[in-house]
């Protein structure tokens, strides 16, 4: 099955949206969710980006604009009383454990998000993400080993930099078939791309 | 009847695309549209904001993006051979022939807009723009004079401040009762918005 490239930051409002939404979305058109968390903070060094909410003039726009968004896609949200936070420990424990069952992993994904983004739950410390992950039956002393081993923290570098490589300068950021969009008020040009093949 | 405030830069491609679909937009939700040319230049003075195509890394993005989106929304669109340009010239002429019949400057605007983005016009030169504003009856000598009238300037420059004031900080930039919608990506959340009486 041909893959949707969906790539992500813990901390991005719009990423969350997309993710509680990419699942539906895929499958009403065939195509596999390839998930690839990303370190904005990372990719913002090399392409001199902010956080939204930091941008001079803008960050009330888009406090506003996350939650419209979200309730215009039928989301639950709640801002979080800490923003923005480090992405870092969330994406190592989808990194580590997508190397075993990426299935598994997207479903840590959305379960980090959700704790985030609905249940206020800083997702940034390691005992929370050992938490969120041993809800789903993972052993805490194997997610917290992971969140410090060089093999994962190698393995995220490595996905941020192949991220860097193909352009991914935001989140969202999705790549089918060769073709960028960037945010999730792109997936309506994503469906007409999927179902004629091209603009 | 009430009014969609919109903003647009005549340099911007999003604001083109707008401005090709607003009139059909408003109609359809029984709704005016007050057509509020201005300088993102001068915003950007203020909120530190940079022309897309001179961001780093993100570019070639959105020239790809510009494109993609017209033809998502049906438009006509062609990437001018000079880009950005200033538009400060067909942001005054609208200024000038709105306070006579804003009607008719809206209909300036969109001949100024596709002129641009259809024909590759350079509508910066004072030029193009008394020769545009001729197509369409006005006096080529009043055009010309209204481009460099003190009391024109000082209407733009005050309809500029207006915008900064009211948030504005990009194009197209759209206010419906009181709320602020940014991009052309946001019509949906504007019907939305318009069906509901909020969200």
């Amino acid at each position: 099955m041909r893959t949707i490239d969906f790539y992500f930051d813990f901390s991005s409002p719009y990423g969350y949206i997309a993710a509680m939404k990419i699942d539906a979305f895929a499958a009403k058109h065939g195509r596999e969710v390839a998930w690839h968390p990303i370190l904005l903070g990372a990719i913002f060094k090399v392409t001199g980006g902010r956080p939204l909410t930091e941008l001079p003039f803008r960050g009330e726009y888009h406090k506003r604009d996350f939650a419209r968004s979200a309730a215009f896609h039928g989301v639950p949200y709640r801002f979080p009383s800490v923003f923005p936070i480090s992405s870092v420990a969330p994406a190592r424990a989808c990194c580590w454990l997508a190397e075993r069952d990426p299935a598994r992993a997207a479903e840590l994904a959305k379960r980090l998000y959700r704790a985030f983004f609905v249940d206020d739950v800083d997702v940034s410390t390691p005992d929370n993400v050992v938490r969120i992950a041993a809800g789903l039956g993972e052993r805490e002393d194997a997610v917290r080993a992971a969140l410090d081993d060089p093999a994962v923290k190698a393995l995220l570098r490595r996905d941020v930099d192949t991220a860097i490589a193909r352009g991914v300068f935001g989140s969202p950021f999705l790549i089918v078939d060769g073709e960028p969009f960037w945010g999730v008020d792109r997936f309506d040009q994503i469906e007409r791309w999927l179902a004629a093949g091209g603009w």
